[in-house]
């Protein structure tokens, strides 16, 4: 048994430093070469690995791409402050945080610039939909307390703060703790007045 | 006299063609090689003018851009309709139609892979502020009569239909108009009610 064990984790241990190569080889290319450009022969090479055992793991480019780009993510917060003014304070400023670096910015670049590839527009979309999940939550947890109309889309709240935020950490500009602050008070003030109106 | 006023109708017309010549060279270039890859040699000659004949009238690569972009941008409309749901309403509808041609979207992409370099950050602020300027106007005309407390920045308000309005365009997503109509709803009440909180 006990050599069984230790058999697996070194499996465990080899198998996850290849897994941590194979990503950041393919990190390294699409910077290199953008997603068309991309071969899975030269991540292969890159990694030192055989393109089979990319394969075995990640059927398809998209596959691969889409891995990599989630695993250059740093895991997002899930905030529970207590009122949504304080969640969405708090994944604004992990947002902030984690595109103020430039290594982040310029991968989020390289997938931008090639949106009119369906396969990339699938990846930025299925990533997006992944990073705006603690967001979500956070709007249907007001809408639970009552903080919120029910009849307001919680997409659409996170929408009004995203999308603001996002277009101005594109342009690499700082963020205004008191701009930020303002654009919450608007958005949970609309959100709970709309209902009203 | 009247030789005069032939002689520059004459020069002004060979000079406006000159002028449309080298812009659209330089955004054939431009997605062709980028921004940091663009030469004003390879310009001229695509153009089929002199290097002096751009120098003269763009002094630096960074001014001939900043004009090839703006002169492939419509005019933006002015929409004065009276109510601030209503001008954003237009100027939103604007902005999609104009994103929705693949090849704006293909410039703005060129664009925005190169932010980092601080000449293109340059250049895609001083073009969106200028795009930005109609919609500023808008929701000024509203504090000004009186449909918005004079406390809420306006460009807070920009920001606040700009930024999810973009966000999905440049992921070349539908914009569903019952989407724009509420997010458009959820801003003017919340900059409305925002002074009473």
């Amino acid at each position: 048994m006990m050599s069984v064990v230790v058999k697996w984790a070194r499996v465990g241990g080899r198998s996850e430093r290849v897994v941590a190569e194979v990503l950041s080889a393919t990190l390294a290319e699409l910077g290199r070469v953008g997603y068309a450009g991309l071969r899975i022969e030269e991540v292969a090479a890159r990694a030192g690995v055989a393109k089979t055992t990319i394969y075995r793991r990640w059927p398809t480019k998209p596959a691969l791409v889409e891995a990599a780009l989630r695993s250059s993510r740093p895991p997002s917060p899930e905030p529970d402050t207590g009122s949504l003014a304080g969640d969405l304070g708090a994944l604004a400023a992990a947002m902030t945080e984690r595109m103020s670096s430039p290594e982040k910015r310029s991968l989020a670049r390289v997938i931008h610039s090639e949106l009119d590839h369906p396969e990339v527009a699938a990846i930025a979309r299925a990533l997006r939909r992944e990073a705006q999940a603690p967001w979500l939550a956070a709007v249907r947890r007001a809408a639970a307390r009552g903080e919120l109309p029910v009849s307001v889309d919680p997409a659409l709240v996170v929408d009004l703060v995203w999308g603001p935020l996002s277009a101005r950490l594109r342009l690499a500009e700082e963020i205004d703790p008191g701009w930020l602050a303002a654009l919450i008070r608007i958005v949970v003030a609309g959100a709970r007045g709309v209902a009203a109106l």
